[in-house]
């Protein structure tokens, strides 16, 4: 390690001897101390580097959460190896591109998961391993296998600005593009966090949302530097859920839509107490937040405008502070909004949210050609529009133009994607792709259909068409058929138009 | 600025605009808000950049406290100048050497010291200008002078890992050398007091400590960085400070002794509420931390290791969570014990302090050699000598005996300097210069001296003839006259019974 370096594995080791005792993590009643962690990781680490990954070699990983799945970050860090953790609820062709794209030399997978990786396996010509949560086939291995009785091999020497993640997103193309997240950039996003909360040792983060989630990742992170301990759930259960908050006495935690909602059905259906929270952070309705407020007393619900470009949060603030706003730029975030031209605009006005400081992502991998754009000037370009107010609040204007973006639970799906696989359906002629408003997803995704002359299609088989291709919560949820699409004097879709015409379908 | 990069000069900029009416700093009356304070510190980075200060010139500052001398550092951290600021306290010639070892092309002084400016100006070739707060002769010109009327240049590219001050510190050979510290530095190091403290913006610093020293600048940014408010005091005034602390409802301060007894003194005999405080930091005895707590039932004062080459701080605990230890490693800061081979020594056993992390400096100005020692295998090398107990605390033992350091008043004093000066007494012939503790300043300086044959000196001429060519904190407080200096068996002067025969003077 180099003299003024400091990665997610001097946590571990910071941790281990200052909170040897405590909890780190628990996970299916497991419960693993500081200590502990520290010599799993060890284990694990020496495990990788006898199976040759060193620094800069991918590991893709695909599979819920586990105190696998955290060790294996932690182990990755020690070696400076980047871990690639693939979202399972992708459709099999799309979890085949990013794996292929990350060219891992290793990938770990779920049981669940192994069959699809065993049958997309002549597309991952880099992959000499592979290793199974549990029971799989071959050419898997058991895990244990990786993990060596011994800390038996010494840490690499890992520079702080090395690539540690890479998070597939903001597939503007059709086509996902791995954001490479450093250890700096993770940490950095960590500390914000760890400072606008005051995290301390005595903080427990409900960990629900998914370890290959910028935010699921960031705030166990943001936890795991104070000190404190994270309940890794295997994915969202509200019944478990409220009884971790009740018996854990949970201070924390990060959610998507439905989350909070049935979170707090949950709570009330059960009687449980969650009196010991004081963070919730995500994005979420304002009657669903009303709800968690006048429940929890106590408690504040965070507002956020975050990237996995951006390790994580770019603007915070209580959202009582600013009902609608995203909040405040972070700690070590400088923001600005812009015109065209990169020009900053004053308060009022919305243009593109750019970025500047340690927390911004090293680049899309290998797209040396979209990164010079997207930083170009020194600024990330998030492809995000908002306003400033006079008080510095930052308000959330929807994707650019070219680069919209439907955020269904949190998940990302981008209209060209869903659009060049409806485009594909042989009675499609025409398609716009568009978010909706959404009372239990927050946002859902819609299209607006024109048939071939003499063609027809059902909504239904239409959305099945659409979930038989990609993701599940990439399938529009409404369908609506039209005898042309909205166009601008240039001809071009007026998206805008789509939107004013046909945006009211959820509510 | 580089897309990753974030100096103080964006922290300036961020609390302009998250805090722009609120108070940022207070100076002899005026009260600076942070939109203010970005203001003047724009327009005098216009006239630095005018007068041709650019990336990596030195602007030399010896002056008192002020809202200027702060202005300077963020107008010097927008145009990516490093900062020398000297210690007042010192004599004329260790002044000047400073000043001379870190060829500045700028020197600005307060109109006290102008005038030993002056007489020593033919050793500074290097600068161009010279600039005074106040009134000052030639070549002086008034410091309002480099303050533009309005922001006139852009800031300049200034990478988050470029020197950014330079405190001169660590007079192993007798001649002090220059700690060249980062901005990543400083920042990591204010972040740390951030998180440790979970400061605010509604936290208001008491700013006694000289902004010539680590921790009064470390802190006053530890603050600005939280957006919260310093009073800048020129220089310690008990009656002051009491009065500040009620009337502006301080909440925490850094001090060496005599100052917290001496603060204390002064609200007991004023009737002063200190009830505002909760964080008070430094060194003193268990008898006046006793006092203080007992006084401020809502405070903790806070133990603490540093050093300049750690821009700060690197352990930290409140006091009465391990009485005498100087508290656990703090965020970002990772410390070990090493033996003489630099094997990592287990709980209990004593060896040198070793640091890596953001915080360790850039190395000695101009000292390469010294460097490539200092940060041998990775590990910066504090030369101070610790043990680590069972819980990870950290208990201070002194300076390795290579690099003895005595602290009166939190001041750095090296045997080594004051032993060169003595052995020039002609009535000198041997001398050991060494720490004892002092119920005033904490520490102070003792001298067992041998005279020549036939030669004999009051020990208030020779603490006199110390004080007329050292600063005057040099001094010894205690001359003891020997027959001759106790030796090891190899020759060397045995400085463990030096201590241990002669080390209960100031008691």
């Amino acid at each position: 390690m180099g003299l003024r370096d400091f990665t997610l594995f001097d946590v571990i080791a910071r941790n281990a001897r200052l909170f040897g005792d405590r909890t780190a993590f628990v996970c299916d009643g497991r419960r693993i101390s500081h200590g502990e962690h520290l010599e799993r990781v060890e284990r694990l680490a020496a495990g990788l580097a006898d199976a040759g990954i060193g620094i800069g070699d991918r590991v893709a990983v695909l599979a819920q959460n586990s105190l696998e799945y955290v060790d294996l970050y932690g182990a990755a860090a020690r070696q400076g190896a980047i871990v690639l953790p693939i979202n399972w609820r992708l459709g099999a062709d799309e979890i085949a591109y990013a794996i292929a794209d990350g060219t891992p030399k290793m990938v770990v997978a779920g049981t669940d998961y192994a069959e699809l990786i065993v049958s997309a396996r002549d597309k991952f010509p880099s992959v000499e391993r592979y290793h199974a949560f549990g029971v799989a086939p071959a050419p898997f291995r058991p895990f244990d296998d990786l993990v060596g009785p011994a800390p038996s091999c010494p840490a690499a020497d890992v520079p702080v600005d090395a690539g540690f993640v890479i998070i597939h997103t903001a597939a503007v193309g059709g086509r996902p593009r791995g954001a490479l997240i450093s250890h700096a950039g993770l940490l950095a996003a960590g500390l914000q966090l760890l400072c606008s909360w005051s995290l301390g040792p005595d903080d427990v983060n409900l960990g629900m949302l998914p370890l290959f989630h910028v935010s699921g990742l960031g705030l166990l992170l943001g936890v795991q530097q104070a000190g404190g301990s994270t309940l890794v759930q295997r994915r969202f259960d509200p019944e478990a859920a409220v009884r971790h908050i009740e018996a854990d006495k949970v201070t924390l935690f990060a959610e998507f839509p439905p989350m909070l909602g049935a979170l707090l059905d949950g709570a009330v259906k059960a009687g449980r107490d969650l009196s010991s929270l004081r963070v919730v952070t995500g994005l979420d309705s304002v009657e669903t937040i009303n709800r968690f407020e006048a429940c929890c007393p106590g408690a504040q619900f965070w507002a956020v405008y975050g990237q996995s470009e951006l390790s994580g949060m770019a603007t915070l603030a209580p959202f009582r502070d600013r009902p609608g706003s995203a909040g405040r730029p972070i700690l070590l975030t400088n923001v600005m909004v812009v015109d065209d031209l990169d020009h900053p605009l004053p308060a009022g006005q919305v243009g593109e949210i750019v970025v500047r400081g340690p927390t911004v992502f090293k680049g899309y991998w290998n797209c040396d050609a979209d990164n010079a754009q997207t930083f170009r000037g020194g600024w990330h370009h998030t492809g995000d529009m908002g306003r400033f107010d006079q008080d510095g609040y930052l308000w959330y204007a929807g994707r650019s133009p070219a680069k919209e973006l439907i955020k269904p639970g949190g998940e990302n799906v981008y209209p060209a994607e869903v659009e060049e696989v409806i485009l594909g359906h042989p009675a499609i002629a025409e398609v716009a792709v568009f978010g909706v408003a959404d009372a239990h997803w927050g946002e859902a995704v819609s299209a607006l259909c024109v048939c071939r002359p003499g063609q027809t299609v059902s909504a239904e088989d239409l959305i099945e068409f659409v979930g038989s291709r990609l993701a599940r919560y990439k399938r529009p949820k409404h369908v609506i058929f039209a005898s042309a699409l909205p166009r601008t004097a240039a001809g071009a879709v007026d998206r805008a138009r789509v939107k004013q015409e046909h945006g009211a379908a959820g509510l």
